[in-house]
């Protein structure tokens, strides 16, 4: 079984935009804020998929994909804390009506209702309900809700603690995903993504987070930004600050995914982090679209470099395709049963 | 020869501190800004690279260090452009002092007076002393003044164009190079540098800046930040986009540093980047200081690296560590005289 732990739904009917644009309209004229329904259709959602998501998982022979609400879409600086929370019940819901009709092919994450600056209680309510409720196996968490001037404590602080508790409490991982910047010195997919992700492994290297909770895990998406390319930069600056080995920081605690869109790029990864903590990922349909030209492939079709690294034993494979997904998201066995 | 074109002087002897000590009290206390002079003897700069620099100079077998002020220290999101002109001053003086002592063994770069959303006439004023009568070959470009916070306009900004102007009028390139960071998000040397870096390639990614400014030239350090671990990712954004190919966005006016503290890291840059956009580099005495225990050597001895590489012809290296740097500093010849 191939189980891909990072897919959006980036093509989402055009209600659920439809439902933004009113929402934002509503924001901007000082109108209440009003929940309201959403207007799509089972067949709008067959459609959304088949043709996208549901023919690349058939193309690429994949099985199942871990998914989540469009992460540039979540914009959590914008509006208040009612905002995000209306916003990302909606799409939290279309999720789990995805999964509802293609069960075998989907599985749910959530989009948190987080607000810059906020208290995390809209948050755990959330997770609780899409866990609880509608079988989700984790979530996406924002270490940036201000989209790009990272107002935001760090993922360290105690700020954060409070929702930890619960995703140690509910077994749930959380991949570090940052949304849309409206800094106009980042570009979303091309350096806001990646520099979250780098930002957040170094947070983690100079805290002691996983000492106050041993249980709790993090996918960091992207192949982990820019850090497996540093690596030794990591365990030289580790090194400098009496910090512990990378290998033992991460074991337990700290997954990359497989979302590194050239061949060089994935044997750097394989070579560099444990098999034990890579997770097979693409981000499809989401950052590029199109074809390399140097290999006639979609760049995001990473199975296929997976499937070219000569260095990978088939149970390394299946740990990174399979295995570790399951370790990672204990809850998924349910949704395969 | 053997050119590092990414050397800071972070062993400054004590006095620079106690002058940049007092300044900081004096703007605490709102003490008129005063430049002073500050006090340290050829003996004690002598002192500070002796045992530094130089001795790992003649330990690598490397002859000359493009040579610039701490960068961490720059710290210009601290007063305001007085403060900064003074402390840069002072540092870019400091500088011409070592390369004064040292003529064979280093060429100045300078650090630039910016300050949050400051117009850039001191800079372009200070570029022009340290050029002009300091013969220094180039600059360190702070794409974020606001030390995390990323107030400033993107490098693409018309903002920043009257310097540019200057930097091609005087045939100097400039490093992209941030300084510490006040945002407790990110590691000054962990993360914020390397965002940085990657931030700002895809900045020059998506702008036409270079058509406006064929000549000009930036150094994009450490390796290009994440840059080559998702070069598929930034061809294909640029391709779905209809952006240049990156080869050709780069080809006379991106280059990057070997500041990549692992082998398979450097093996990395060198099967992706084109020969021509690598500059040898270790940022030493800098952001990594101990030795690697896989190795036993430093790890940012990065000349070994380069050494151990297999896929570099002797014409390469020579291109690497001597002929791009005399590309891209073209005023390094006559120092070098």
């Amino acid at each position: 079984m191939i189980i891909d732990c990072h897919g959006h739904y980036t093509t989402a009917p055009k209600g659920l935009q439809a439902w933004r644009d009113a929402q934002l309209a509503a924001l901007k004229s000082g109108a209440p804020a009003s929940k309201g329904a959403i207007k799509i259709s089972d067949d709008e959602i067959r459609e959304s998929l088949e043709n996208a998501q549901l023919k690349l998982q058939r193309e690429r022979g994949t099985d199942v994909t871990i998914f989540s609400p469009r992460a540039s879409a979540m914009a959590h600086h914008i509006g208040d804390a009612t905002t995000s929370l209306h916003w990302s019940q909606h799409c939290n819901d279309l999720i789990h009506r995805v999964c509802g009709l293609y069960p075998a092919n989907f599985v749910g994450v959530c989009q948190l209702p987080q607000t810059p600056a906020d208290p995390l209680a809209n948050c755990i309510a959330e997770l609780e309900r899409c866990v609880n409720e509608l079988a989700f196996i984790g979530c996406n968490l924002n270490p940036d809700p201000s989209g790009g001037y990272w107002g935001a404590p760090p993922l360290t602080d105690r700020y954060w603690y409070k929702f930890y508790e619960k995703m140690v409490e509910l077994d749930v991982p959380a991949m570090v995903h940052v949304s849309a910047t409206c800094n106009p010195n980042f570009h979303t997919t091309g350096s806001h993504y990646i520099n979250a992700d780098t930002t957040a492994f170094m947070q983690f290297l100079t805290a002691d987070l996983f000492k106050d909770f041993p249980a709790l895990r993090f996918i960091i998406p992207h192949g982990g930004g820019a850090v497996p390319y540093h690596w030794g930069r990591y365990r030289g600056l580790a090194q400098d600050m009496k910090r512990p080995l990378l290998t033992d920081l991460i074991r337990d605690n700290i997954f990359f995914d497989t979302c590194v869109y050239h061949m060089p790029g994935i044997a750097l990864l394989l070579k560099i982090v444990p098999v034990d903590n890579i997770l097979f990922g693409s981000e499809m349909v989401g950052a590029v679209r199109g074809i390399d030209p140097e290999t006639g492939q979609y760049f995001d079709d990473t199975r296929r470099y997976l499937d070219q690294a000569a260095s990978l034993s088939d149970a390394d494979k299946r740990k990174i395709f399979e295995g570790n997904a399951r370790k990672v998201y204990p809850r998924l066995k349910r949704s395969l049963a």
